[in-house]
């Protein structure tokens, strides 16, 4: 039981038959075809020599087979963490350097092991701290700032930068070197992918195409651009005439070796690591629960921890780089059929065959070809309407979006993200500090309590009843204190606070402080303080102090009996009066 | 208006008569006399010469009675500000240097600044992050670390340390050294303050005193405590035995100075005088408030912010440092009967006669009586009980204020908050990331839902319906994914689930894309998912979206509602059926 917890290859791996491996081959088939012009170019986008993006795409896969719980996702090399390698790599290393690639290797090796400790340790919660638009405004600034930087490639000029502003002014300096002969490559190769992703299937279709075979067609888009781009090089020599090439990249199995364990290597790159491994579980367990919620399964998502983190160690023993679950291959994984991890482990051998049998032949592979491949698959990514959607939707959400994206653009990926958690968690915080409360009078006719300022209702001068919408703990337990020391101090009638506690999840040390604080002051002044529909969990805490001891007044089981106790006969009165519909015109109900 | 509201002395300065003027004279000898030793030792505490305390009691007293909102609020040189002065100023200079004095006045300034910008900005609430038991954690670690560093004024001995182990190390290894004649002063000082505090006012009763007259006396117990240890070293000649005494004191008016503006110097003072900042103000609005509603008055807390920046930025300008509302003084003073801020600048004008003309006389004062008059102040500050009673009521805030004592007592002011602030964030949102979720079913006889662990209700076997008692936001939106992916896998016969959303104060944008893709999984899974019980607020936000529109079912008034159009029959039968008791046993209720 315990060991099909951590081995979930034990659960399906049992029940594996001829019809599912059928499924799985022709699944792997498409990814590979999928995956090996992008693993060239995400490794090139990480400033990594290609073949790490075929390493990167062998051991992971098999490894992610045996502890994964997603039947579909499909794991190696993506845009945003490839990205942030060359970020968090960048800084310690050239590009280039053995060092650089020690260094890609080790953030693999400690992105494994975060993820793995984070699974056994069931601390998946962290990647809650990654709000929806703080992720999407991270998505779409890191695509922004790809696409930016595979430019150069595609105009064959040396163009730098660490920002976008700093890439687009170094693209600005060094576009009059431009090579014309790589650009038209690059652009008419991003043409291509971009009318093959949206024309090419219907089009085969309306050819009399089964639909199936179209949509394989479609995708393999990219193996088209990179065979057909790699010929013409070949063919007219362009490479003597300025286009860069890929040139020899070695053919043969990964490279076995240990991972550096240079503490000052490792304590430079600790932030970096847990960002990646957070940002690659966010990403690759959306898409995980997505897919598998469609044929009615469920991933772990600890367990997916550890299936990730696997894949992260194994990358880093056989000269990867850091991976996670790709949006994109996923689906086409699952829509091509694969019904088990396995899919992955056939893939791993696809990459594995073309590592050994297909390098010679990238040799003239054009550069700018793999750049527009990049580009083409990180627009996708890029989702500028989400700021409206989220302006609309929420104020404080759509500020710690807009921070996330502007940082991520002006001073990189780790700066951005980082912005974006510390905001969210910041304007939560703030929020929930000043939360909704409503003065609350009784409908005529009935035991319901109502906003005095939307509703006609009866209330008695010398009881203040409040309904505060909001769980109570340290960020809004001095607002409480201020709240109910002005209302009574408005009004010297008052004999009586009645707080009604049917929104209240929680109360924590320091609001349970406040409230006592509050208690005594009212007493002091000669008011009682009373609470009325307390919730049981948070009732059978306070039973555990002595709060409800020397509270001023009395806990009520409704909000009415509390009126009927402290104002009888206002409230017999207004009971029994005839219920009339309450809500106030319009202008009186604002807020 | 306005000015009103930034100038408070306009509201009760234009009713002051001569009677509001006697009791404010009076509290105001009474505070004099309490704080001319307080604010000479306080000074020490934080490593300057004994007149920067008077120094530091005078302009922003004055500046305090024109800003502040509080009546009885006694503002001046405390404790735990006095020690966050020290280590803060520790870091940029050495104690007994010009640069020392001067950073500190850097540092007064730029709390005054921070105070006040906080204060028109409406910043209050970051106060608010500051949990009570981080608080209450802090000053008990605060009083610890400040009495063990008094120590060695009693002893007479040189010791060092910067924390509580390095301060005790740094005692047992100097102890040989320790002067007789300054431990016995020291040593009978602390007791008869110890005597003084709790036995002398009720002795001088007993003797026929007026307690008025008896309060005043045994508050004046640290003035006696001076004058006979000063009376005792220049008599019997104690100096020339080795006994440290204050010296010559420079007598006069504070010195007028522009404080540093050095940028270095800021920098590098900034956190800590934000910490300075925030920790002043939560202290001093705590006793603010509770006096103010002793009396039913209000203070307010943006103005307060101001009243104190302007204190600070007094004291800065005046060569004194950071000040804020002390809370024993405090007490003092609406005890003694001040009825305005003016009680305030009266003690200011005592304590420049003071400086003016009481300077000669403590030449002599032993250093060990006012090392004395700290420990006994500050021991009053330790509340380790506080520990067990956090423990009693929540184990999130006692983890987030024992971290705050250890870390306070070995690495420190500033590592303790910070680490305190940091977990009770962190703390919190774990909690809320994990919120309490039952499933309902329906009450026998009634139109109430409840929990089916711990109550006997009907069910029906294709509705699932599910309470969340949590506002739905970033942290937790992954969890209600995870929830209901659960719930749906194992139950294969579901076609509807129901969410109970009555204890749901918001949902973001993070909980609103979880719910959209929760319903979309379920949809594509042949079920559908409805809301009940939907709060106004929350629900106005919903119509603002799509949402609705997509979503595969249906918003419910009231749960019943959900119940009974999804399982008409079920729904009838046990609508209709005899009312019971419906609470199973304790056993089955342990959930």
């Amino acid at each position: 039981m315990s060991l099909k917890r951590y081995l979930p290859i034990l659960d399906w791996g049992a029940r594996y038959d001829r019809d599912t491996a059928t499924s799985d081959l022709v699944a792997a088939v498409i990814v590979t075809i999928m995956l090996i012009p992008q693993s060239l170019a995400y490794a090139m986008l990480a400033g990594l020599p290609p073949e790490v993006g075929l390493y990167a795409s062998i051991a992971p896969l098999i490894l992610y087979a045996v502890f994964g719980t997603s039947r579909a996702l499909a794991v190696g090399p993506v845009a945003v963490v490839s990205l942030m390698t060359a970020a968090a790599v960048g800084q310690v290393a050239a590009q280039g350097t053995p060092e650089y690639w020690g260094a890609a290797i080790a953030l693999a090796l400690m992105s494994g092991l975060m993820l793995t400790a984070m699974g056994l340790l069931r601390l998946g919660f962290m990647a809650n701290f990654l709000s929806h638009p703080v992720i999407s405004g991270f998505i779409t600034a890191s695509g922004i700032i790809i696409a930016a930087s595979q430019l150069k490639h595609i105009l064959g000029v040396k163009a730098g930068g660490h920002n976008l502003a700093e890439v687009l002014a170094s693209l600005a300096q060094t576009i009059g070197d431009a090579n014309p002969i790589t650009a038209v490559i690059g652009v008419s190769v991003a043409a291509f992918l971009f009318w093959a992703r949206k024309r090419l299937k219907p089009l085969l279709i309306a050819k009399g195409l089964r639909p199936r075979l179209a949509d394989v067609i479609a995708k393999a888009g990219p193996v088209m651009a990179v065979a057909a781009s790699t010929l013409a090089v070949w063919g007219l020599g362009l490479h003597e005439r300025g286009v860069a090439i890929v040139g020899a990249i070695p053919s043969g199995l990964p490279p076995l070796a240990l991972p550096s364990l240079d503490p000052a290597l490792w304590s430079s790159l600790a932030v970096s690591a847990l960002l990646i491994s957070v940002v690659g579980f966010v990403e690759s367990v959306s898409v995980a629960q997505t897919l598998a919620a469609k044929r009615r399964q469920r991933i772990v998502p600890d367990q997916e921890l550890i299936g990730l983190g696997a894949a992260n160690i194994g990358a880093a023993f056989t000269g990867g780089f850091p991976v996670t679950g790709g949006f994109a291959r996923s689906v086409v994984n699952f829509d091509a059929g694969a019904e088990t991890p396995a899919a992955g482990a056939f893939t791993a051998v696809g990459i594995l065959l073309a590592a050994l049998l297909l390098t010679p032949l990238l040799y003239f592979l054009p550069v700018a070809t793999l750049a527009a491949t990049i580009i083409v698959a990180v627009l996708s990514l890029v989702d500028l309407g989400a700021l409206r959607r989220t302006w609309a939707y929420s104020r404080p959400d759509f500020a710690a979006q807009l921070a996330t994206i502007a940082l991520t653009l002006g001073f990189g990926v780790e700066a951005g993200i980082l912005a974006g958690v510390g905001l969210s968690i910041f304007l939560h915080l703030y929020t929930s500090s000043r939360p909704h409360v409503a003065v609350l009078g009784l409908v005529p006719g009935s035991e319901h309590f109502r906003n005095i300022r939307r509703h006609d209702v009866v209330t008695a001068p010398h009881v203040l009843m409040m309904r505060i919408d909001e769980s109570l703990y340290f960020a809004n337990a001095r607002f409480l204190e201020d709240h109910v020391a002005d209302a009574v101090a408005a009004d010297p009638a008052l004999r009586h606070v009645v707080l009604m506690c049917s929104a209240v999840n929680e109360i924590d040390a320091s609001a349970l402080e406040s409230l006592e604080a509050i208690d005594q002051r009212l007493k002091a002044a000669g008011l009682r303080l009373h609470l009325s529909e307390v919730k049981g969990p948070v009732m059978d805490r306070l039973k555990r102090t002595d709060f409800l001891d020397h509270l001023s007044g009395d806990v009520f089981l409704t909000q009415y009996d509390a009126f009927h106790a402290l104002a009888p006969a206002i409230a017999d009165a207004a009971r029994r009066a005839e219920r009339r519909d309450t809500a106030r015109p319009p202008a009186q109900a604002a807020q």
